[in-house]
């Protein structure tokens, strides 16, 4: 790293702009651009020893300087007008020179990095600092914003389901791959290699997507159980001892629980990769066990308990804590709760003792899912589900199906979710309907379960 | 195939369209574009379905009926005026709507049939018909070049280099891959399978981009000898006895001639791949032979002869006969041509029977090779090489270093350049400035004997 | 080759051996052989750089000079003699000596030689030139025949089935080890490329063993034609156009019938791979196709017609020509043959003539197939059935099911066996137990097809 | 497991020797035995379920029943002895009949086996089992001890260098491998999955045997280090900080270390492989480096601290202290043990408390490695070194090149030789004439420090 010195030794940031960002090629080039190899390895280098303050600049320098030339649209817009009453020739070219006048420059640099070894890759990483500094405020600027869309759709374009390659890893796949898949795990964190083993092994598959120009990193990885029922407890998936089951016996297979999902690339974020995953997955799995007849997540919560608190504050102040819960369930709260009964509540969720409680575990057990099932169904954002992987498996397609009380106990589940964790299940003949219609309409597919508790919430709560 | 039925039977072509066209998903879920792998397999099917006369027909209507909506790029131009003055953000934000305006509807149909299996090979093919149809006229609009174009730079983006990997062909490789590339070998065809064998054996190389999305597809073709001097025969490379030498010699291997490079996807042209092949392979050989000194091209000159014969034609209507030939040389002719020289030698030299003519052979050495120099050097096309092997080294950064007489005695190189062929010479360290001057000033480097053979024809010919 | 000036010039062959014929290491050291890398190399370069009239007296010498101690024999067994009355574990000590030393020293030569990067393959071509020394008589001695049998057991054991590859042909293999597959090709030769992607393509399979020892070189090939009935004609079989069906309707896939099998290392002969790749082929069918019902050979019937010209001689000579054919056919004969019928019909039948006659075709179908019949089913050497293709399924427990005329018209079909063409079946679940009986007793299963003919045969022939 | 009840309920053991192994095939049909798929399947399934308490009674009887038939052989002998004065042909082929019968029948068996899926694998254990059996006394017959020497000459076959694969082991293998090798890693145990990571990593080599017949078993493992010095210190090499170095600098390597070598398959031990992996190493390594110039082991010394206490004890039994160390070391040892010296330093060595002294283990430096040299050098065991790893290298043709002191301070290292580490060299050019001169002569090759080191011992301690 070049550290804070860059601004008086190493070379300026706006004469390396000025020599490695290509000229836009003339539109009639446009499809013959000189090779930039040198220029282009030069920037990849310069970025990769800038320290950590500089990077921010000089992407916002880059951003700034080799954008789009608004003059030049407006002159092409012009011409566009100029021709309109022409023949229908000349119109589609002149809207052609406007449609490329629209590319911002650093887009070329950004195609010749991309012919570079590990170039693509190299993009991937740009993006994911971009995310990072536009999240952090170490950076925000409008042209740095419209270049982290600009990259995104270009991502998205590269990153094209026709460009990726599935595949499942066993325990016999490289030893570097099963390293990252595990340290990428998310959601279920795989604490030693054994765990690793066991997700990889028999009962279990472990599907990725990979793209050539990234070779040995795993892009998104799949996690899947295959069981005889839609299991409602992530500890009797990821923990059980793997020494029991050896060979897999096909008949007791009948369903595929998704029960982790796990981008691995920061930079590819926004671009779509899980559904493709889970629906190339779904054919994998059919091809395999023919019989096979239910497809289900099991999935994390992860803001429930985030929600729930800041819901009963709300109420607290307002002094409405029976749109909380029922009476009785008040009542039997206030048995063993000595003082002010929310107050202390809300002390008691802050940490996962309650968990120890069997009381306090069975008296809860009603009101959390009714909560539950309402944050899930009918908390919104942007018009559709505010759970972001709620929001997730419904544009795929999938069903909320059931909620699980008690389904993951360890720290982080009970910390996200009080350790309830949902089920969506995927109907593969209503999929394809369902995600259209969600889209669309952002209306809800969920079965009578979640239904029910939802309108028990509602005559409660008043939420 | 439907045959001409199709217009009474079958699915009514604009009900197909208005099926399988997906909607332009607005702005704000433009990356979140729902699943359409039903309607674009039924597009793909029905396309397949369509029979030779109804395909140039489809297309049309699919260009013409969801391309851009000149409307709406109308209005979102005026909203960027609009906010032309307000703050950066909105601006770029409404150039940013105005961009994704300019996005034609059916290219949101390219992008989910490129996600089927063989989709992209299905696209790559489509453009092998509209060319087609375009060069033959069986189809020709405005909006069907414009498609044309739009695939293009859309090709153009899937086949970077970045997403393309570099294969060497050998003995070893599959048949079905050899068999490929024997058919695709347009420059100098193979005969039997002891030539392809020939051709990735002791001495040769075979280099292939394939790309991921099309297995078992090579794109491209590079054919290389290793040889100890700039090659002046292409018998020589492609018919000598291999049983002679089994394995290499190192020390003998001073020089790669790129011999042969053939596309083998119609529906690729225009995309850039041989400069890429070209330098990936230049890079592979400089790891295997760290002292290889010389690259140079062995190259056809496709048309010199129908110029040559134009530029007669033009010459005896005018009378002015004297300014092709010298008078010695004239006279030399003469001397065994009865009758009218010039009409008599336009005669001869339309079959390839001259050639078995020694003092025919010998006279014409001088000057057909200083025609051939300025063919090569004079003759433009838009300011660049008219011979198109010429313009593809030249952009390149090579050089015309030679042409050979008597260098492809084979019938297709008599009638193509009366056996004459040129080297096109890359000297690595300068190729890279030679590629920049060409493209941006059409200056063509040559070396002495080229230069001296145009000087000659200059004082000589007037052309 | 070092020609016919080896024995004055060059290395003297003694000198060679004395030089690289490795010492048999003690017994105590017998599995810690001193490395003799260097002096095998120099073994295996003098071998090869011999003449062909040379190497029948090279590998005489080593036979006979670095063949087996029977002094030490001799006195071994004195020893065993001597402790047979003492303690057992005395005894076996002393078998064990026994054992030792009725290893030939040149074993151990080979032991190194196998371990030389293609010294196996090495190994496998000398034991060729045995054979072929041994045949053509160059070479003949009792240690050379002694040489050949100690290689034979050798190669046995190198090339038992659990380590051998078993590995499927298609057009996406190896073009060098497609090539190798058509040259070895001896039954029905593959006449050009398109031949050869016929019998890798669709209803058909292709399978060869392969070893690790010798890598790209296959051992044994098997064709099979992937079928709903048992073939009756061969040409239908391997010249089909390939172009009709491209993919394989597993409903119509009842039948494997294996109609080529070819060794294709002389050097293995008498090592028995035929029966193990039958053994997996069938195997690996059962698994692609569950509901595969019938396995059968279509077969040639290699030497029928010249044991038919020897049996007419015969009988010729012994005027019994009554004893070939049925008065009525007799009779036939005379009516569309002038002459003496037998010696006619001899010179008829030694050219391919006969097949463009229809009226012949008829008449001598039924007269050759009960022959045919009695030639497999009757004529016997070292107690088994005297056709070598017969035999070699009859040692795998098929039955003899059918034979078919007309099933091969080509010329070599015609020659070797009037065209008539055997189904040998295999029942699997009778396979092992024939297979043991016919072994054991050379009692041969046959149809009643056969036995009918067979019965008819001996009726009328008396052979 | 059947357990114990095995003798009443499940099938007899003398019932399934004789129904499972095969007989001895005829001598006439010695290369075309009937397939025993069935019975040798049934054999092998038998031997899995028998407990351990039944697997040695079941061996023993197979040994004793089933092997040589000595009748045979002395019939056999007559034979021979008959036709001694005879034509050579005719005393071969009784030699060849003689030869036949001394194979036991279960040696057919065991052919039949190795037939089978994993059958090889099955034989490997079979005999790891019969070794364990002799060494723990379970089981111990002549014919049983037999039987172990006939299958180590069979597996010696087996597990010929021709048949082997070397294998280079990355962090890119597969994850079962590496888990494999960790495991089998003996001589410094891997603690967790950093360590393995880095004994694959840069500047490291790890390199495996495998055979075909036996699929991802790793059958020998080499470890070696890159560096550019003969290394002094293991912990430098297995505990160095992996992410220092990432990428190698080819002019820091000088040096090959083999730091590790490990077997891991007991059912072969005394089939020699390591011999053979360190010359394939050595090549690739040569092919990798071709300036490397050093290659060395770094060795542990697996009992010297056994032998040392023994002499210890024998010493102070027969009064005889002076004769381990000088008067000087003694009187250096009196200044800081109190008490009678030879008994509490015997005490002292026999934890590995002193090295936490640095004035005992500067003391003890000298005469320590003095008698580690001795032990090394001058201790034998059936003529050669009785230490068994130095008796590995100088089969191989290394060299005792140095000892180093504190080269191992692990707990093992210490317990085992005091941490002392042995370097064996190996000089390529002198390797093969002193391999052949430790087989035969017995003479050990040392370097100065040794000798001189061996010299003092001599002079001082009468060993």
């Amino acid at each position: 790293s070049r550290g804070g010195s860059a601004s008086t030794a190493g070379p300026d940031m706006d004469d390396v702009l000025r020599r490695t960002v290509a000229a836009v090629p003339p539109y009639e080039m446009r499809e013959k651009p000189a090779l930039q190899e040198a220029s282009s390895r030069e920037f990849v280098q310069f970025y990769r020893g800038l320290g950590a303050a500089e990077r921010p600049l000089f992407l916002t320098k880059l951003a700034a300087d080799y954008g789009t030339d608004h003059g030049l649209v407006s002159e092409l817009y012009g011409r566009v007008r100029e021709v309109q009453s022409r023949d229908l020739g000349t119109l589609l070219q002149a809207e052609d020179r406007l449609r490329y006048s629209l590319t911002p420059r650093y887009k070329f640099l950004i195609s010749h990095i991309c012919r570079l070894e590990e170039g693509v890759k190299f993009i991937v990483d740009l993006r994911a600092d971009i995310l990072q500094f536009l999240q952090n405020k170490t950076a925000d600027s409008p042209q740095l914003r419209e270049m982290n869309g600009i990259l995104k759709t270009l991502l998205s374009d590269w990153f094209s389901i026709g460009f990726l390659n599935l595949e499942r890893i066993t325990w016999q796949s490289s030893c570097d791959l099963l390293q990252k898949i595990s340290e990428y795990e998310a959601v279920h964190p795989v604490r030693n290699w054994a765990d690793i083993k066991r997700r990889v092994g028999p009962y279990r598959r472990c599907y990725v997507f990979t793209h050539n120009a990234m070779p040995r990193e795993p892009l998104i990885v799949l996690h899947v159980a295959l069981t005889d029922n839609i299991s409602n407890n992530i500890q009797a998936i990821v923990r059980k001892d793997p020494s029991l089951e050896t060979t897999e016996d096909v008949n007791k297979i009948t369903t595929a629980i998704f029960y982790s999902i796990s981008s691995s690339q920061r930079g590819l974020q926004g671009v779509e990769l899980g559904t493709y995953l889970i629906k190339r997955v779904v054919k994998e799995l059919q091809v395999e066990f023919p019989h096979m007849s239910q497809f289900s997540s099991l999935s994390p919560i992860p803001d429930f308990t985030k929600w729930l608190r800041g819901t009963l504050s709300f109420k607290i102040k307002e002094g409405k804590s029976n749109q909380i819960f029922t009476e009785l369930e008040y009542k039997e709260l206030q048995d063993i709760i000595e003082g002010p009964v929310l107050e202390k509540l809300q002390h008691l969720l802050s940490n996962n003792e309650w968990v120890k409680s069997d009381k306090l575990v069975r008296i809860l057990e009603t009101p959390l899912m009714r909560l539950c099932a309402w944050y899930l169904y009918g908390e919104k954002h942007r018009g559709g589900a505010l759970d972001p992987v709620a929001n997730f498996h419904l544009q795929n397609g999938a069903v909320i199906w059931r909620i699980n009380w008690l389904a993951d106990t360890s720290p982080r589940g009970l910390s996200s979710s009080f350790g309830i964790m949902a089920n969506y299940r995927y109907f593969l003949e209503d999929a394809n309907r369902n995600s259209v219609q969600y889209l669309r309409t952002r209306q809800i597919e969920a079965s009578k379960q979640i239904l029910s508790l939802v309108a028990q919430c509602q005559t409660i709560s008043k939420l």
